[in-house]
């Protein structure tokens, strides 16, 4: 990098830095001058900047498939406040003093963030009061009805009554009649749902946890967050977890909870202007839908923390605390369920712990990690396998998962119930009353062991399969479940080993005579291991855990357990299946858990060639060329083209702005100049043969000839020295969040480094680091796909051989979309536009690397 | 800043940025030449770096009251890591492929900070139960002794035993001869652990967490974490305790497992040579700390994470957990109180809250908030009038006080016994038999009502002088205990009402002929609300108290209160106690909680008259001059005096170590010239007259005239360009942490800003805000000093004279450093150096806002 030029001496005397020669002095001075300019002294100018800035964020929308830049953000919000600040000073100053409409306006304009946070609160405690309700019922009226009032769950429909009553009514008296009720009704409401999303919001299928992690992160996905995803996920929410798909409410509820704060939150100015500021919002968001989905505030606030924000400061942690809250107090106040209670599984585990079971809580921490590491594995594979196969089918396929789910569930007494009612029975004790099934019978525990067991490897391979189909669909609640049926099967085991062997010196830490081991425990932290296991997180799961049941005594063995379910975890895999799934989809997400080590300087990553428009004395048409030729998100100013000296960044949006707006307001011809160079300067004669740093183009006397475009600019891009870390590059990236990094090397423009050349370079690195070979992988999705072909053909052919005999033509009956008819029509091109859209999957990426934003991110 | 030079032009041809001419081409060809050379292709070179760099971490120590570099301490862990991969896969490939040698020792590597965390982890709770076991022998003693073993507290000399036993005795039967000696013990006790602090471990004293959170952020205090501090620390903290102050013993046991955390974790390579990932052990220390002193782990893991860390990764959180998690585990197992219970106080409290608390849950709020800013007010206040006064009397301030505590609280019931026993007393429910001095009947009602008020009058009083005495004193559990008997009083007064009015609307929620009101739920939200507004904490507040309590039904009330306690808190100032103590003292420390307006740019605040070393030709004795005239932590370095182009930043450590070495190894005169820039370049012939950018100093044959230094010298510091906003550095400051940013402008150096030049400028506009005149306050100090000073003069007379009564010289009895000694022998310089070096109290911030760092901090 050796292009020094030797003739930069500026014809200055020579200074020794330090000594207070004259002409330090003078340099001093004028560095002191150059501050007082950029303060911004003059009032006039700085409305006129003001107003300015104002319009280009009328203007200014982050494009879809982009990342905001945090900087920009956070520095334009600086001015505005600032802006904000003298204009209510001079108007308030009127009345003399400071007075009280000053100072409430003032805190109103503190407060703003608050009065959002509670009204976001509010609303997501009523939907979630809303949803349980809804849910409830749906899930009873697979089994049966109320007969005094169609509108009542079994609960409500029951009240106050021990026992069943017989106002409650299944739907016939044979087993078997019931069976095929429970059935029509889980393909009615999967149907239902798959419908509601794939016809008015694409967005609301699936958990959404991955997407919003992005979108926290700086992500701009239009449409995401909604008041339409919003609506959809909401009502598609209780049908989906009706239809007894093993899916879980607790994804979908932190994104109607995030959907709820975008949507109020584009009412306040603030926030509508402010890409950075609604991010803290919608972390807030996401506490409260953990809280309400669990009745676990605390917990809500944590997961925030822990998953869903990369950058999570104390101010969005108490904005998190108290939207929590709120939408906690008002889900209490509702009081849905008429029970009283916030803790779901109210449990009173009245024995302690003994330290020989510290044993089985490590195998059941192990069970834990293994069961995130296989879900995570097989699940991206069948997610991949779906992106392949099965894109045009969604409603088929999340109706055929639900009639598979219901026709295999139903016989299993644990898979049969709901999960969350499954959960609560595992939990508890033997002694007090509670025995489902007669659970507790000591003569039932190979059976139940059995059963257990059969419910756990059942359901893990129906999340696999059902995890990642187009209807909302959680994966936390199925996790537990599964780890709460495994969790209790070790626990019946240990028990039967304590009865067998009571004088072994291992139980030596049990009281003679008394009962010792309790299998709810078990289950409990069974469950806990599995959440962890496959959301890789930790403290928050513990404080889920122990909002949810109140087994306060249960703490310590709950953290070995969550501790040891991490190690295994981190042993298989990076990251839970939400940053597995980030990774999938290809989402320009630099993850903070990981931690890389390059040990390259940020040179070999940029791009070297960068397309940097001349400050002064390009054409109009000129740049209007370079834009069209270059889809770049921005560009980098210099002086000119052989020095490079870098002068600023100027975004596409805004340049695209001035020049419309040169060409509108002040009739600028094509060949009109553009000057990006700040005229805050003492020299005001432009010297066109030699473009000088320094003009005054604002003078709109001189010509239309001269633009002026240098408040467009961001005259202080950040910019790092070729030769610094790529890891220190990516901290920077994480941390302060700019769009983009410019690489100077002594003043002079050399590269232009962006999120997405880090992820490239980081994935080449893995991909070298772990080769992998896909083709056996393909090879058996083909296989599979030529097996379901063949077996919807089959299906296909039957059904319309039944219709011939019956005579039935386009009769009504379950108008499943009969896979032949769908995959004939294959090529067609029959799907709307709609499935073409970049929906969630954005783009697989062994298959190319890059996400659908056409536009490069810059 | 008007000073481009117009013969910038280098004579290459003016190329079109993009386009592709051969000029392009060959300028990328170079840049790309350019990054290769940084990468170090040469193995050999890269080797000679390592070693020179190792030498260099050899000799780095980060001088004290400095701050650390994060940017730097980073970049060099990634070099060391991939110098260290590099090595072992040289030596391990030896035995062929990836053995399993290789793997173990990449697991060691990478498991390394796990086996600290977990020693640490073990040595916190081992040291927990020590201090808890000897903290109950010494409170128990003061009261009377065992007459089987002496060694033996109440509880385990009366084991089993109801309502007291025969072993136990009191030390006397007369109430006033009781009240004596436990006025004795009281004094006895302060004045031993005031002794082991001055004499040993000046750092002992106080709390230490605002220092531990300046540490944890990057500054540098030498032996406020040493092991002389943890042993005196830990010793002296019961006697603290025991004495009766009003002091806590939470402070302290953060304290003490950070010094643990790091006296450990200096035996492991890694952390011994890597000041910031030593930071992750201590911050993991910090949560062990609170996790042993409440038995709260997962409440440590938050404290730490919302109160100590400026900088909380995930790994970090891992780290804490895992580190809380083997702390509590071994405190358990030890199970000092042999109850078996982690939770220290379980309550069971039976009854549901009713909406209409909420009304008396908020004036529980408010309280805690004016309780919080109330005490960190005055608190500042006596902490100013100690510093200013007392100084020079830490054993007879600590006497004095513990003696007046006594006496005080003697008569109080609820203040003679220990504070952690009074809570648990208080937060009971009435039902169930625990009924400590009938404070659950209804006739003593009004008589409790008065108790408990004067009991939270007198505490508050007592911790406002007490805390931050020169003994190990922490303020969590006095606050909570203040708190708990200010809930407890308005508890009783709501039940008063309740009973007094049960027919009232307002009580419509509570259910007829039952007890509605459970006074012990007010007491438990009043320590909740009091330790919320005194350290300003909200999450780990709610956290720790269902740990301490398992009162889980009660989780909205906590936030309610807790949320109140914090927005009143707000409203009155900024930060809890120690954030203010943090100001007060003037550690250099960013708060990442408060957020700042100044809207100027960091032009406004930098240093702009840096004194820079020219890359090339620069003397080794002309340096030296310079390091001697200017006592900076580094030196910019610049192209050469006139072009001020910005090269690189050279620390005072390196340099000194630098020309050291050429003295020594080269035999260097000091007229050998110095070149700081890269040797990596094309041209190799060093042109005297006009010194280039590129030399080839290496070449140890030419002289000793010519000395490289470009090793030592860090060629990528950060730097940024004069208009940014000050916030948008100070978010760099406080994310990134380097030590120093530059300020480069077209690749000139224009100046330099450090962390004090930010808060230099924060504290100069506050103070413009809110101007404020200490005269009356600085009066009011005075006259009481006078008074004080009168009666410690009355006092040494009425000693004296009873010492000649009694014709005692200078006999044994209780040696109180007589106040007039001391007084007159003030001016006598009699103390030792002890007493002038840094200790905690750096400098007060009004009179100087200068650290104790004579060298100033870059």
């Amino acid at each position: 990098m050796n292009r020094r030029s030797s003739s930069n001496s500026t014809g200055r005397q020579p200074l020794r830095s330090g000594s207070h020669t004259p002409s330090a002095r003078s340099l001093t001075r004028r560095i002191s001058t150059f501050s007082n300019a950029e303060q911004g002294d003059d009032q006039a100018a700085t409305t006129t900047e003001h107003a300015i800035k104002e319009e280009i964020e009328e203007i200014k929308r982050y494009e879809d498939f982009t990342t905001i830049d945090w900087v920009q953000d956070a520095a334009r919000e600086q001015i505005r406040r600032k802006a904000r600040r003298q204009e209510t000073a001079g108007f308030f100053e009127r009345e003399g003093g400071i007075g009280w409409r000053r100072k409430l306006w003032e805190s109103y304009d503190a407060g703003q963030a608050w009065i959002v946070v509670t009204l976001v609160g509010f609303a997501i405690g009523l939907n979630a009061a809303f949803l349980n309700i809804v849910t409830e019922w749906l899930s009873d009226i697979k089994l049966g009805h109320c007969t005094t009032a169609f509108y009542l769950n079994e609960n409500f429909c029951c009240w106050g009554a021990e026992n069943g009553c017989p106002e409650w009514k299944r739907w016939s008296s044979f087993w078997f009649l019931n069976y095929i009720f429970y059935i029509i009704f889980a393909a009615i409401f999967a149907i239902t749902a798959g419908v509601l999303v794939k016809a008015f919001a694409p967005y609301a299928a699936g958990s959404g946890i991955s997407e919003i992690k992005c979108i926290i992160a700086g992500f701009v996905m239009k449409g995401f967050l909604g008041a339409w995803t919003l609506l959809i996920k909401s009502i598609a929410l209780p049908l989906a977890i009706a239809s007894g798909l093993s899916v879980g409410k607790e994804g979908p509820s932190v994104h109607y909870a995030v959907c709820t704060g975008n949507v109020i939150s584009r009412f306040f100015n603030k926030y509508r202007r402010n890409a950075a500021k609604t991010r803290e919002i919608l972390s807030a968001s996401a506490a409260a839908g953990v809280a309400v989905a669990f009745g676990s505030p605390i917990g809500g606030v944590l997961f925030s923390l822990e998953e869903m924000s990369n950058y999570f400061p104390l101010k969005t942690m108490w904005r998190s605390y108290f939207c929590a809250l709120v939408a906690t107090a008002v889900l209490a106040a509702m009081n849905p369920f008429r029970t009283g209670q916030l803790v779901m599984f109210q449990v009173k585990y009245d024995r302690d712990w003994h330290f020989f079971e510290i044993l089985f809580y490590l195998i059941i921490g192990v069970f834990g990690g293994l069961y995130g590491a296989f879900v995570i594995k097989w699940n991206l594979r069948a997610q991949a396998f779906r992106k392949k196969y099965l894109t045009k089918y969604p409603i088929l396929e999340a109706t055929v998962l639900a009639v598979i789910t219901a026709i295999i569930c139903y016989p299993n007494m644990f898979l049969r119930i709901d999960m969350t009612e499954s959960m609560e029975i595992l939990f508890l004790e033997c002694e007090g009353g509670h025995d489902y099934d007669e659970l507790c019978d000591r003569k039932n525990r190979w059976r139940m062991i059995f059963s257990l067991a059969i419910a756990t490897v059942i359901r893990t391979l129906l999340v696999i399969i059902s995890y990642g189909c187009k209807v909302p669909a959680g994966i936390f609640v199925p996790s537990m479940a599964i780890g709460a049926s495994f969790g209790r099967m070790v626990g019946i085991f240990v028990q039967y080993l304590h009865e067998s062997f009571p004088t072994s010196a291992f139980f030596a830490g049990c009281q003679p005579d008394v009962p010792c081991i309790t299998p709810g425990t078990y289950a409990f932290l069974g469950a806990a291991a599995a959440l962890s296991g496959i959301m890789h997180i930790t403290v928050s799961v513990v404080v889920i855990m122990f909002e949810l049941t109140g087994a306060l005594t249960y703490i310590l063995p709950t953290m070995i357990v969550v501790g040891v379910t991490k190690a295994v975890g981190e042993r298989f895999g990076k990251g839970g299946i939400a940053d597995r799934a980030i990774w999938f989809n290809g989402f320009p997400f630099l993850d903070n858990k990981e931690e890389h080590t390059f040990g390259v300087p940020v040179s070999q990553v940029m791009t070297p060639n960068v397309v940097a428009l001349p400050a002064a004395g390009l054409e109009i048409r000129a740049i209007e060329r370079i834009m069209a030729e270059n889809k770049f998100q921005g560009y980098p100013v210099i002086d000119d083209v052989t020095s490079k000296i870098l002068i600023g960044y100027v975004g596409r949006t805004e340049l695209r702005y001035a020049i419309d707006r040169a060409k509108r307001d002040q009739m600028a011809p094509g060949h009109a100049k553009c000057y990006f160079t700040s005229t805050s300067a003492s020299t005001t004669t432009p010297s066109s043969s030699m473009p000088s740093v320094t003009f005054d183009t604002m003078a709109a006397t001189s010509a239309q000839l001269n633009v002026d475009m240098s408040r467009f600019m961001d005259p202080t891009p950040l910019s790092v020295h070729p030769r610094l870390p790529l890891e220190t590059v990516m901290e920077l990236f994480k941390k302060m969040g700019p769009r983009v990094i410019l690489i100077e090397y002594r003043g002079r423009l050399t590269g232009l480094v962006t999120v997405k050349d880090c992820l490239k370079y980081q994935f080449k690195v893995e991909a070298q680091e772990n080769p992998r070979d896909d083709r056996t992988l393909n090879e058996g999705q083909e296989r599979l796909w030529s097996v379901m072909h063949r077996a919807a053909v089959w299906v296909d052919v039957r059904i319309n051989e039944l219709r011939r005999k019956l005579g039935i033509g386009g009769g009504p009956g379950i108008q499943l979309h009969s896979p032949i008819s769908q995959t004939s029509s294959m090529d067609r091109g029959q799907h709307s536009a709609e499935d073409e859209r970049p929906s969630i999957e954005l783009e697989d990426r062994p298959r190319g690397r890059r996400g659908p934003d056409h536009v490069d991110v810059r």
